[in-house]
């Protein structure tokens, strides 16, 4: 349990510092933790890489995040740096679609986006959870603006075809029902003695009382219609002014079919500790971030390079590339040493000189499908007619999730909803299907929530990872066998080669994964380069 | 359970016509709750005022919401209007505090406010609610501009005095064991076959599981320290990049601590229908809403103008009042119809010519005592140093709780934070200090979260809503018996006068009351002027 002490600061600062020389760094975290100062992820500010060599090298593959900011930090540590990247673009997955922007995916179909201006998809990552502390902190440094992201609101809709007569439910309505039943029957299994085999007759008076308290429950310990649950799940006929202003309680839902329906996981969703408040977004889009990681690096960026081969020997790497400005010239780089942060799945397609053991972790990773759909309408009827300000609403249908902007509310004018958000088999199904059919389906399951989905459509794009050249796919999804065999093996520093990426980290599939192995992968390449590892 | 058919809207429009034409508004607010259109608070739109009489004079006392909402729709409807205000400035209990800003309250304590350029504090209101519709659609229309208001936090803190040694918890810590070992007592029971009586056969493997899942519980219904607890109370080593990046769990907290403490409390009001996400703040202040009310209305508030009597004949209502600007010379103020916004406890002390009815309706609502603290520091520490983002972190103490800016987080220089909101007798005992010992108290009992406060602090302001002249309180209290008593006289139009604020709501305390109040308080007196009613 974590909790600041109250020692002055200085000598709190002190006494870490104290900790850290003589213990080394695990009792060093340790210490910081129950202090309060470390959570979320394993950052503890940028690495510090003194001492680097003059005129050591070290090239960069992919200009993602983990790239940028390796480059970034090694090119501040006195290395010379370049970063070779195979799109037109920096950022990797790191995007936002605006309108006139075009996708083209494997499989030939292209899209071009249609929204008005200012509107935005962040086809990849899209939220910023208050513990990515290393994200927040580049994004900080470089003067990338952020705002609130909406992630729970219980005024979203929640939707499963097979329960409550495939109606939708407001998520209050849910939760508190939830929470009511829950209280009800733990109040009652312990008022009537049933659990004293578990629960101390201590204990038993302070358990019903905080599950009459939280539960929302009557004096005698029933969840029931009445104002307690009301004023949790909304009345029927809500608080009003004057002499009839008087609410009237709303009908409670069914017990069995809130257990059957699986819609508590979508309670859950929000205790993750991923997805917990408070989340954050930049403002105008998520490449906000990549487009302020690429201005830290002026002219060392090359686009159009697209990697084929990475050799290495006793003074050097060589990373052979097509030139893609230039019909494809294949040309050569050399430096003494190299950060490769191309996603597995493409390079376990090209011919890399590591370790048996890298190769095989580099093969070993498959890599997640997911599909979003961006789907423009004339006007905020979410907001205007349904109340619902941010957030997500869910449904067991394909689509899974309709999540809303936290941006612009109560703005006028034609807004931009994320319309689907597919992962695993319905991220296939999807990516199978031509970008107009995927529209298509996503509205036909959208009505769900909203009938006014198709007055209200303007147009519309999808982003099928699976199909996108330069990853083929969204992210590495780690198996805890393959972790066990092969990750330490993809990590360690192979002679003069470290990779880095989202992959290796266990913050797997968000941006804090690629910033912080990026971070860990140019800490132990320095201290190679100084010969001491 | 509220949701959307899904018919067309035309033909949904059509329907609510026809049921409302035939059935009457009961039926209406029935249909359209069941279409999921009606929620919150009780408000379906602007009220109606048509058919006003050219020359109809009404006399508005109190320029807070509920008089300037009154004023606007009276005279949008065709009214001669004018608005008597006590104080200086219009807005009644929406208020900002800045820097330069006096309070000057009863027993003589004056304070200067010393808040940065840009830094305030919301003495009175501070948040608004998704479903407070009517305060929203006024927003809207009269251009002020929102943005979220954090209230949900799961980095807050929380702490008792008397558990847990006293130290601070994480909000995310406390809801994941509570949730966790709530879910394992009644896992365990249903399996156990201890709730057979409540619980039908059918439902019991259901109810398991949805216990499992919500509760993060092992497949053999164990909430123990693990990955899976932690992945929702957060990690003692958190996830990192590299080779030492696997994360290490994290403790639980003792089990009957939770409950005995009553930190879940502070889980459950967070699920009260008023607290729950998404809220928002107006930008810069909540005075943004007074400013905007006041600026529908040039040349129609009269400020220093204290009423003293209100009396009325066949033919209409005098007010007298001091005139406060002039030595306080006596004068007198006449029209047809009032709407009088005076706060009960003010208004009883004055002599007021209604019915028995109303008189004892007047004199029959205690307000409540509230004071705020508002603390400026140097930094945000609470954001660089504990990483909490908005949000509020609570406390058995007197100060009951710290509330963290939800604008300008990430910024640089100093920010105020809301340093203790005292309701009831911790009101009465903070509103009995010189404002200089409020804050000293404030800050002790803040150590209790931030050991930072001593050495960041920089200046303070306490607002004591006990002791402010124009209301003598925050806020009507209606207890359930007076309310059987005394609201429908208090809230029928006596002759040619009709009062209005939230205290002539079932939405008590809010903003929104008064403006729910005020529109239905116009539309009665609307009626009353056709000779309707």
């Amino acid at each position: 349990m974590a909790g600041p002490s109250h020692a002055p600061l200085q000598t709190r600062r002190q006494l870490l510092g104290r900790i850290g020389t003589l213990a080394g760094s695990a009792a060093l975290y340790q210490a910081m933790t129950s202090m309060g100062h470390a959570m979320g992820t394993d950052f503890s500010g940028p690495p510090n890489l003194s001492g680097a060599k003059p005129g050591t090298s070290v090239l960069v593959l992919g200009a993602g995040l983990a790239g940028m900011l390796s480059a970034y930090e090694l090119r501040k540590a006195g290395y010379d740096v370049q970063v070779l990247e195979f799109q037109t673009r920096s950022g990797g997955r790191n995007i936002s679609l605006r309108g006139g922007d075009t996708v083209a995916e494997l499989g030939g179909a292209t899209q071009k986006v249609g929204f008005a201006a200012g509107n935005y998809l962040n086809p990849g990552p899209w939220r910023i959870p208050y513990h990515h502390q290393a994200l927040l902190h580049y994004c900080r440094e470089f003067g990338v603006q952020l705002e609130p992201f909406i992630e729970l609101n219980h005024n979203s809709w929640l939707h499963s075809t097979g329960f409550f007569g495939g109606k939708v439910v407001r998520y209050r309505e849910l939760a508190a029902d939830f929470t009511g039943f829950t209280a009800e029957l733990l109040a009652k299994a312990v008022d009537q003695h049933k659990l004293d085999d578990l629960v101390s007759a201590d204990e038993v008076a302070y358990l019903k009382n905080a599950m009459r308290g939280w539960g929302a429950l009557t004096p005698d310990l029933q969840y029931t219609k009445g104002t307690l649950s009301s004023l949790r799940r909304g009345f029927e006929k809500p608080q009003g002014g004057g002499p009839d202003g008087a609410p009237v309680p709303s009908e409670l839902m069914n017990r069995d079919e809130i257990w059957k329906s699986g819609m508590w996981n979508w309670m859950a969703f929000h205790e993750r500790l991923d997805m917990q408040t408070t989340m954050f977004q930049p403002v105008g889009g998520m490449d906000s971030i990549g487009k302020a990681f690429a201005r830290q690096l002026p002219g060392l960026i090359h686009l159009n390079c697209k990697v084929t081969a990475i050799h290495q020997d006793n003074s050097g790497v060589s990373v052979t590339y097509n030139d893609m400005g230039h019909s494809g010239a294949v040309r050569h780089a050399r430096a003494d040493y190299c950060v490769c942060t191309i996603p597995l799945s493409i390079l376990s397609q090209l011919d890399v000189q590591v370790s048996d053991g890298m190769k095989a972790a580099i093969a070993a990773v498959p890599y997640g499908s997911s599909v979003k759909l961006g789907l423009e309408f004339k006007r905020r009827f979410w907001e205007e007619d349904d109340k619902i300000y941010g957030g997500i609403s869910f449904t067991n249908q394909p689509i899974s999730q309709v999540s809303y902007p936290s941006h612009g509310i109560f703005s006028k004018g034609p807004a931009v909803l994320l319309g689907g958000y597919m992962f695993g088999p319905a991220a296939y199904d999807f990516a199978g299907m031509t970008p107009q059919e995927r529209l298509e389906k996503g509205i036909k399951q959208g009505l769900a929530f909203h009938p006014q989905y198709r007055k209200e459509f303007l147009n519309g794009v999808s982003y099928a990872w699976s199909r996108t050249p330069w990853t083929l796919g969204c992210c590495a999804l780690w198996s805890e066998e393959a972790r066990k065999t092969h990750y330490q093996a993809l990590c360690a520093v192979d002679q003069r080669v470290v990779l880095a990426g989202e992959h290796a980290s266990y913050v797997g599939c968000w941006q804090e994964g690629a910033v912080l192995s990026a971070l860990d992968a140019v800490t132990r390449l320095h201290k190679r380069a100084l010969g001491a590892a």
